[in-house]
């Protein structure tokens, strides 16, 4: 030892021993991400805030997520272009408010009368599904995953009760995104009022309906004290957000680092389901206490056939635009007529047994 | 710098930064998992496969799991002691394999017309379940956590179709366990067969009828093209498997890589449950081409209350032998109550509006 470091110099020798020492303690990454959900929206931004402190312990410190709610960034909808222009690392968002971008993003939170929630993992995990979400979003320089699933949303709450088609002409409703394309084709008069008018819009006439997510996010907004009438679910029946990620950032991660990142995100989406499926219970015992008239409704079986039949005109009309877009379609399609038979067989009838 | 070489001597020096740096790179953990599954057993072993990968990528190669399948260790239903005594860290099985030992054990895997998969997943992680679960565990110096869900199980394959509780008396059945019993109470003969033995007891009627798992793992039995008749589930609607791991063991590991390990159980754990969705859906389109005669039935509105009445007849004799498996029932019970009610307005309504 002491020729060697005759040849080096002692102080030589001792920077380099403490070089691999301080290289050893190893380097921290920190992470941006920006939420398309408000600082108060649980579960939905719960799933970012868990998914960092997942990254954080597991990594022992080396991997920061710095989470910011759109009370801080302003631009709930600019969180795609945020992060492809790189100002934020990731974001945690909903692949269809990017449609208006790239038609292609639609498919990959819900689709109407489409796959439920353990359909939609199973595709996205076992039938493809996860590939052609990332060569949609691999154009912008983007990598996506299932970040969190509402299970079924509710169909909306409506002042009047809805029988026939005829009741649904002109009726004024707030309902966003594709679904809200499917409403118009029935005659409905979709409009769109900002979330902190809602409430007053509704109980003052301006409009007759409206549809928000599910009890656990409904309660909140107390519409089922004004409009008794809780339609089920048809338009999404397993609404799943994405984790965007800049791929530049993600590549310029150690591989450890990576696995980490990508797990937290899968469990912390994993759990979101869970987590909104306990909520939705809690908040619907409570909404029936608080309100003992609500009544539970579905639409009638001509009105499913009308929306049926609208939809598929409207996904046939933006295929033909988009092969890419079809080919996700046909996919999703044909995992889902292969796994409905067992969803029957097994889900469905079980609790048909068991109401 | 020189002068504190000079006091401590240069090889002390080069001695003490080399040691820093190699408690840097820093200590390897092994752990040793024995399952309860053969090595072919998928997608119940995948799930401890997958989690040890999990955890040496996370830990980029710090926590190391070996997994012993029961063709290694030779003792299935050895598992609970041997991670008990400590001769394996770590064990994936099923918790009601140990009621013999511990009648308590019993309802953390399904029970018979119980909560559903998400239902369950809901009870475990937002309804006590899980701390319900440690505190049975903790009697025996070990963790338990979810570790990977089957969904609902088929009710078995009988050669001649049940329409009456009359038909079910004297029927020769390899049906397992606690459903076993219920059936026991309603005159079915319940007989032990081994696994590798059921297709010529079957084909040759040393039995009737008997109950394995799912789609899945039934179609490389074979039975299907020899009993015709496929009933639907009601003993086993959401089986839940468990990483059990021993107490000491497990505090001996740093805290991240605590976090890394309870991570990579839970992820693999709802991994499973989406795998075997899956697997599910794709076996049972390959059963009803390869037996297009196979017949999907319910059992009758009679049959089924004999069955729960005779359910809930044994719950109350264990219950009123153990207050601890009391208060696990009847938080389940309470959880269903609420979470059913959400199930069926979203769940179900929506699959009874698309089958």
């Amino acid at each position: 030892m002491k020729k060697m470091i005759g040849k080096l110099g002692v102080t030589s020798v001792i920077l380099i021993a403490m070089s691999m020492s301080a290289q050893a303690k190893e380097k921290v990454y920190k992470l941006k991400m920006a939420t398309t959900w408000g600082k108060a929206a649980t579960p939905l931004i719960d799933t970012a805030h868990n998914l960092s402190k997942m990254a954080e312990e597991m990594s022992n410190g080396r991997l920061l997520i710095r989470v910011d709610s759109s009370n801080k960034h302003k631009a709930p909808l600019g969180v795609f272009d945020m992060v492809k222009g790189g100002q934020y690392d990731m974001g945690h968002t909903a692949s269809y408010y990017w449609k208006g971008k790239d038609i292609n993003t639609l498919p990959f939170t819900s689709m109407p009368f489409g796959l439920t929630a353990p359909e939609q993992y199973a595709w996205f995990y076992h039938g493809g599904g996860l590939e052609l979400m990332q060569k949609v979003y691999s154009k912008h320089n983007l990598l996506s995953f299932p970040g969190g699933n509402t299970g079924v949303q509710m169909g909306g709450f409506f002042r009047k009760e809805i029988k026939t088609l005829e009741d649904l002409k002109g009726l004024k409703m707030r309902i966003p995104g594709f679904a809200g394309e499917v409403m118009a084709k029935l005659g409905i008069q979709v409009t769109n009022i900002a979330p902190g008018e809602l409430y007053t819009a509704l109980d003052r006439n301006t409009i007759d309906a409206l549809e928000w997510v599910g009890p656990s996010m409904d309660i909140n907004m107390g519409f089922h004290k004004i409009a008794p009438y809780y339609y089920t679910g048809w338009h999404e029946p397993a609404s799943e957000l994405q984790v965007i990620v800049n791929k530049r950032k993600f590549n310029k991660l150690p591989k450890d680092l990576q696995t980490i990142l990508t797990t937290a995100i899968r469990v912390s989406a994993y759990d979101m389901y869970i987590h909104n499926y306990d909520m939705n219970a809690t908040a619907w015992a409570k909404m029936k206490k608080e309100q003992p008239n609500i009544k539970v409704k579905t639409f009638s079986k001509e009105i499913m056939d009308a929306m049926k039949k609208a939809n598929q005109e409207l996904r046939n009309e933006m295929s033909a635009k988009s092969p890419l877009l079809k080919e996700v379609l046909d996919s999703q399609d044909a995992y889902m007529k292969k796994a409905r038979e067992w969803t029957k067989m097994s889900d469905y009838l079980y609790l048909k047994d068991n109401l």
